[in-house]
């Protein structure tokens, strides 16, 4: 099978001009197929304080309202998506920036959760992403650069989490396509130790996760991004990997961060 | 030659939420290929009111600044774009939202007259559309929504006027295609008397507007859309008209607004 990145990339790196700038040539030095997955920023909550639109939390998890929706769909799909996108054009990089309306790419449905309301938060329904649109780019050249809003299909956009995102897109492709999927954050690698940023761990496979969550040997909010890697790799993906955006190129290589498999 | 449809829509249907779901069924409706490019709307000038970011001008022209880029980006191809494409696709009329930056679709160069500076804004470059993209989109029946940002193949992103994008696309597309050409605005067509809107005139040539104009039997605001309309049809567009949003599938059969040719 071919082999594809789906990548991901989220604040620590997106309110950083200068990093983001280094990061997009290392995404556009890959030669392989590849798709960028951004989450938001600081700018989605800055524009939010100018505006006077509160945030509101159910049982400490955001809510999506109308107003917050509006906001979200302009900062990620709006201001990020093309700035990236220009920039990968400037690399030379042939991308092409989408939200999960555009070509119906990614169908979600509205959240509800113990009769809970979260406002227009979205979660991607199963088969809900369109991987025959993502092969006819692939089969031009063409790079994604998804933002983390969706659609229910009825007209009404939704909010959804980029880490789900990268995680679905990644396993659906996986039917198709050698996957390699890349979650880039602020830190080398999982670490052995939380303060000691070279105490990564190499490999992380199911029976060694099993041993490090009973032994308490890893951070504890590490366990959920493990969880999740773990499950995506089950469902077929063939490498899941945890790392810096700025060693984009060593990671890919297998020379640094995580890998899960 | 195929026939394909290259429509444009500006604020005044933008801004109204129920005409806009009107016309998106109409446009919905037409069976062959069909690009939509919308303009802004108000929502642009009222965010820049709330956000304290005020216009400036230079000879009456407006100057796209840094924090008016960042703005129109959010609002054109963020907020109106996706909203549109969603509705569309509610429609099952498989959207594509676009700014010039994505797949490279339109090259500008940032515009300098008489030494002034308008900032981030863009005008199309020879050959800067293309139409290699769309002919994509095409083929696999993707019908795409272009909001006017376009870039300088440089990563900077600038801000274009949204009828120029109709009609250099439109003008690019006759090379391929048989293209039928639609301004919708908020009259039903170019009238003989502004203040009668059943004196529409059913069609224009060229020998009829320079007649047109040297009687002065027609408003002055409409005498640079006639020039554009005929300028597009000199260079190969089959046919262009102007007519009201909201009676789109009458002006697509001819039976409804102004037809140049």
């Amino acid at each position: 099978m071919e082999k594809i990145f789906v990548i991901k990339i989220g604040g620590n790196i997106i309110d950083n001009a200068e990093a983001l700038d280094i990061f997009l040539q290392k995404f556009s030095d890959i030669k392989d197929h590849k798709i960028l997955i951004h989450g938001g920023g600081k700018l989605a909550t800055e524009l939010a304080t100018d505006l006077g639109i509160k945030q509101k939390l159910i049982d400490g998890r955001r809510v999506t309202d109308a107003a917050t929706l509006k906001l979200v769909t302009m900062v990620y799909a709006g201001s990020i998506n093309k700035n990236i996108v220009a920039k990968l054009q400037a690399n030379k990089c042939n991308a092409l920036g989408l939200c999960g309306a555009d070509a119906n790419l990614i169908t979600a449905s509205k959240r509800i959760v113990n009769k809970n309301d979260y406002g227009f938060v979205g979660d991607i329904k199963p088969n809900g992403i369109n991987t025959s649109f993502l092969q006819l780019l692939f089969e031009n050249n063409i790079t994604s650069v998804i933002a983390p809003i969706t659609h229910n299909n009825e007209g009404q956009l939704l909010n959804t989490n980029a880490d789900s995102i990268a995680n679905e897109m990644a396993k659906a492709l996986s039917k198709l396509f050698d996957v390699h999927l890349i979650y880039c954050f602020n830190k080398k690698g999982i670490l052995k130790d939380v303060n000691d940023e070279n105490s990564v761990i190499k490999t992380i496979t199911n029976n060694m996760a099993v041993q490090l969550k009973l032994e308490g040997r890893v951070h504890e909010g590490m366990i959920p991004k493990i969880d999740n890697a773990l499950q995506a790799v089950a469902a077929g993906v063939h490498k899941v990997s945890l790392g810096h955006a700025l060693a984009l190129n060593e990671i890919v290589k297998g020379n640094a961060g995580t890998d899960i498999q």
